[in-house]
């Protein structure tokens, strides 16, 4: 068993239907590519995704360190710190 | 009819696999958070579903680039550049 | 003699007060650093950093737009393209 | 006097060294510009910029977390976390 968040269940509730919409979304893109419609609009349905899954992204990057990081400062285990910084980076790109 | 982007079969092909596969990464962030799991592997997986969708935009940009904008642009209408450039603004952020 | 950017005498002066801005935003991050500053504030100072050097990235990108691009492409230099391609890669990081 | 950072004088001295050469660049651009430079050349240029700025904001951002952060949540302080939220997200984009 891994530490786990405390995220209430409308924050939850909230981020699962984002999640449903972004999946509706990328199925559009396919669906897009598939019928050879124009590229442009294809990108700009490609920056809409981002933009959803970035909502998505600060909305548990909060959750994160307001629930976990300071939980595991608070005990002691500052490699939550390190954890944290590589994943960072990659959010970061 | 609107304009429409040659890409190959096989570039088509490519493509609808990989939103596939960004359909089920998301679907995994849903049942992720689903079982309260722990948020840095969510966020990793964010990122992860980010770059999924930065290697798609990629692949359809070139596809734009080389097929639309150059026909446009050949036959003198410029104002594709204005298009390209609002959706440039939003893939950039 | 390589091509050359056909920017107005207005844009350029506009890009080169926005670029001695950004010189002075950088050698003033340079000095929070040597007085120990507080982070945060400095972190904030590198987000406004970016934030300039995207305007300026915008207005540059639009110029060779509008120039080069549309120039080398009536020309049948296509090549224009795939290096225009590997510049937005490294922009889109 | 606000909190201050404990950077180590081999990692100040790092940064300012850095920034130093970031400026050299962000005057380089502004040559070009005055020089009528190509424009592909200038926004590779930029994107350099953006790199090495992204470097000096991951070694502060470490600093930050690993000092700060950690401090302010030992001491209850957790309102640390707030504000971190927001230069984040101006970080993130």
């Amino acid at each position: 068993m891994g530490p786990q968040v405390s995220v209430s269940d409308r924050t939850k509730h909230n981020l699962i239907t984002r999640l449903n919409r972004i999946e509706g979304q990328v199925r559009g893109v396919s669906s897009m590519i598939e019928r050879n419609v124009y590229c442009d609009d294809v990108l700009n349905q490609i920056a809409a995704i981002h933009a959803a899954l970035n909502s998505v992204e600060k909305m548990i990057l909060e959750g994160h360190l307001k629930s976990c990081i300071i939980e595991r400062i608070r005990a002691g285990e500052y490699e939550v710190i390190d954890e944290f910084l590589v994943t960072l980076r990659k959010l970061m790109k």
